[in-house]
């Protein structure tokens, strides 16, 4: 994905959480905070430490991540050409306290974190955006009668303020879920085989500094080969896909010609029926949503990390969880795109509701209960 | 998955509670809760309740399975023949009193959450074993200096006891996930559309009953369509494989015949080769394991369920939902039986450590948190 | 799956030839045939053979799976169990012919391609009714005017003939991709490591008289751990069902009451709307459908296979292997059911058309290309 | 991925292949085409047609990517911006030449093909590389008795040259599926509803004529809601990734310390470890491979593309195909550089098989059916 899809799927804000400079500036960060941790603990003097920071700033602004890539190749990591630069800014006697006693997890693995950190707000954002669209639609459209549709077909009557609540629930519910993914997000310490060796008898204290330093989780313990903690965090994001895509869906489903429930405010066109009034922004939101499941299935098949660093598995997270953030984030905003401004065909509502059933039974009490909830 | 291979991957145990029988159970459950609800409410009177508690309990033992599935194909769920069983069994005066207000889907969503309900203690019941088998081999193994291997290369020394540790804490983990999953199971009440019609104006009182009756969360709201709740279940399932894999990989790895370090207990034979250990415990839970994210996938993929009530992507979770289950549960029971009693070669451990350097860090510290967190 | 179920899913006839009796029987086949293809090269006497395979055949009806279940676990695999009790039959003396040279891999992966072959069959047994039907749709609304739709908007006419012949050339053209899965079928004969070192100097031709006898190609090779033949079935498989699924989409969409372009012959019925009229066949053929992802899923992240017996992979095919049969036999016999009798509303769908433009351009070309191609 | 990874997963040449630029180009070759068969079949002057060619190349070389994506937001795809630039360069007399009778869909699926076209021969070139390093292990190593590993257990012994030869046989069997999907792939053109009715009654002639244009296949039909070939396309990758995971992982496992059997040339270092041997290319060619799975199964699951233009189903290939091309060509890179010049050290596979069993069975005929399969 980069300039010509983005858009399309409403990528372009996330994008610029995960792109290379992005995971640059992520390492380059990790690698700072290491050395300030170190030098709390007196692993190293605070000039050094300030230099390291100092030089990590530099190289995270100067940095060229093609060629650092290019390095990166021989050795499987971009931490490697990255600590190389780091040192060579800071002069060779300095050059040693760069990447104490870590490994190249280490600042990988917190410096994933540290994207993730960047790019869930980015997803919050839209999130929040879509939920406060439903709940403007269903607070106006409370009392909304129009007819339920089960295995779509028609079936007995609803409001539309009722379904308009049900994706705000969805939302909220999700949105609470990317907040506590959120507010999870841990560093990784352990150094070479996870002992927290190289900064023995240290090593938790440089870890929690670390992490204070960053603002991210101490997680008491390390979890290099215990993956659970991104799965969770895949969870969280396919799970918003998820709901993503059925309030998307919905949208499609009403928008049908014969339907005529609602429409866009910008629909599309074609580039043939001029005609039409294509809901794309939804249409891409499930485009986009439909890529989750695989590729959180890649994350999790991924767990079976082996041993003390995995062999592949670890490796295969990063385009996934890139993917994973990418694609959650466009979706989301697609879907805000979609509903802000959704127009509401009232009378095409009331036309294929049954004159002889409007009994909506506890319709509003669905609605209000989802509005008081957010209040 | 049947009874030639459940017991292969370790589903003897877990499959009782996903059974033709279990489901039967579970639906004849729910229809009775829902009698005994209504009558708190007043819809019904009690002695139709009763009568109505008294059928579900008779069809719950004496309903064919496969008798129910012919005639559950010509409407698409097992819900429709057995309300006509239950129907049956009371009698003409309270037959319309059976399955009041709700549509197959309360059901079925609320008895597929008792049916989780009653396997999730069999897998918690595998993951505590497994887990008491960590928290073992951490404390007997605490100083024991083994090799690290990262990327499958020997690195630089850890201990057993920190491996074990690492391997417990993605049990605690992941098994903490499915304790909330068990704890937040809610019913599903909507009627036809969701808007708890039919039970207006006590639909909220009925709900509660009929939660509080089965011991089931009550939501405070309709979930037909909104399908997060799926979600986090199996997000909550998906992980625990994952750790699950993690550790038989691990063990895989470490009985191979040149590190020789671990050995379970019964290791398997071979039809060719007498001399053989093959750790078949960890390679079929592993194998158990592996079926878990393409099954999540399944069910992720099935989230955006159209309109008032999905027409395919609800059908779609049963099976899915019923594997998912079965492999966490199968692959769990494998992981403990190849946990329980491992033999651990420290003699092989020793000879595969440099003995220039045997500094493993804060590795007892590691075990020590560990230990002390589940204490 | 199992009784409750099946028919829900249109299971019950592809089930009987992935049944725990359907494996037990491939694998005594395979047995037999060794026996046979031994023989045939001198390495038995062929009294001896001929023992074996009357063995082979008295175990294959009388032996109790759930018993060989439980005995399989130890080892991992149902062939050991199995052997024991062909030799158990034949008795001491010509009991170490029974599986000579084999490993429990070379029984398992033929007796997997013997089930495949008595599979497949019933799935193209339900994809030829459904093409059948689709021929005949084709034909009777060759001239039949429709709306198309895009994106689920009206776009421009079409032919009802045009919409089932693209239903048709996706079945025929998933058709032949089966029809080549089952010509390909091959046995697997390896020994313990795979050099066919048990038949030695004979290996081939044993290989070879293997093959012939069960009615499977003769690879040339070994294939224990190059598993892309079962990739490619599971491919074939794959897109089987999301063919399948797109068409049952179609069905699905085209029978929503506002469209009411075709109706099932059969449809279902609803626990509480007597009125409707859900496309159920169409609506559990895509629930079958949409298992097939993940399913495939797992198969191909199941190839990497380790050196040469995969510790976990192999044994990971067997459920994903056989809930791949099953759902695609599944969504097969849904979708004939659905289509046989598929009730078209010319009306209607003249309704939807504009008067101004019933411009369907080759649709009929396209319809009389399909049929030319079926003849 | 971009830059600061593509080198790390071998993507660096495939990635331009599938890049904006390269999408660009077979979109505006796609218009080209069209503008050149139209004149064919006299719907278009060839002026015209030479005219379309003419700003065809010229926007194909100048527009600007992330412009084109800006705009193709509201419409959803990048084919309408493009038109509307090419339309701008021929001038207003030809404008309406451009993109006759086509809908957007018809040249996007089409460019699609032009880029597999491209990007399958960088695949290839990988592959063959991979396959020619294992004819020659095979070859050198025909004789070299190794122990064969099964369930990651040492069994009996095999030798490297018939392990060299699975390999191949693995790589030789998937390229032919490769070239299989390249010789397949298939122009789509139906316009609007997918009747051809923009050309009638040229419809055949004009879709000959374009198929001929670009040198790719004439489907006889319309292919737009009948994934099957993208499924058969995605496939082919998806098992090419297999095998490549396969003998990635096999790499790994035999480079392993322990073991030590096999070492890749340019082993990857460590940033805290000197001494380590880190077979990098095998590792991230495992992390490579491991991608297609749950890339794949997001291919099979858009299958059942809504009537006549899938509402999401169509746009999310574009990501997933995108990825799958990128992933396998990256693996199969990797994969060649981890076999060129794998260092085999045939002492240590000498150390480990057991004096008293050297027989390796059909080992050599193995290899020498290999080789002979591949003159």
């Amino acid at each position: 994905m980069s300039g010509l899809w983005e858009p399309i799927f409403g990528r372009s804000t996330i994008a610029a959480t995960t792109s290379d400079r992005a995971w640059v500036i992520a390492i380059c960060d990790a690698e700072a905070a290491l050395g300030t941790a170190c030098a709390e603990s007196g692993l190293l003097d605070a000039a050094s430490a300030q230099r390291i920071t100092d030089a990590c700033r530099q190289v995270a602004e100067t940095a060229d991540p093609a060629e650092l890539g290019r390095h990166a190749a021989a050795d499987g990591n971009p931490v490697i050409p990255l600590v190389r630069a780091i040192r060579s800014v800071v002069g060779a006697t300095s050059a040693p306290s760069v990447h104490l006693g870590a490994t190249s997890q280490d600042i990988l693995d917190t410096a994933a974190m540290l994207v993730v950190r960047r790019a869930l707000p980015v997803i919050l954002e839209s999130m929040n955006a879509a939920g406060e669209a439903c709940a403007m639609l269903a607070r106006e459209h409370r009392d909304t009668v129009m007819i339920g549709r089960t295995l779509l077909q028609q079936a007995v009557p609803t409001t539309f303020g009722a379904v308009a609540a049900g994706w705000g629930e969805g939302l909220d519910r999700t949105t609470l879920g990317l907040r506590a993914a959120l507010a999870g997000l841990a560093v990784q310490l352990g150094g070479a085989a996870g002992t927290l060796g190289g900064w023995h008898p240290h090593g938790p204290a440089v870890r929690a500094a670390f992490a204070a330093e960053l603002g991210l989780v101490d997680p008491g313990t390390v979890w290099h080969t215990e993956r659970s903690r991104i799965a969770e965090l895949g969870s969280a994001l396919g799970a918003t896909c998820g709901v993503v895509g059925k309030i998307a869906t919905d949208v499609v489903l009403l928008a049908q010609t014969e339907l005529g429930e609602v429409r866009e405010a910008a629909s599309g066109g074609s580039s043939t029926m001029a005609h039409k009034h294509n809901p794309i922004a939804a249409v891409t939101a499930r485009a986009g949503a439909a890529q989750a499941p695989g590729v959180f299935a890649t994350l999790l098949a991924a767990m079976p990390a082996e041993l003390q660093r995995a062999a592949g598995p670890w490796h295969a997270e990063w385009p996934a969880l890139t993917a994973l953030l990418d694609t959650t984030g466009g979706c989301a905003d697609r879907l805000a795109t979609s509903l802000a401004g959704l127009e509401v065909d009232t009378g095409a509502m009331a036309r294929n509701v049954p004159r002889d059933n409007i009994d909506v039974g506890h319709a509003g009490d669905l609605v209000d209960h989802y509005l008081a909830g957010r209040s």
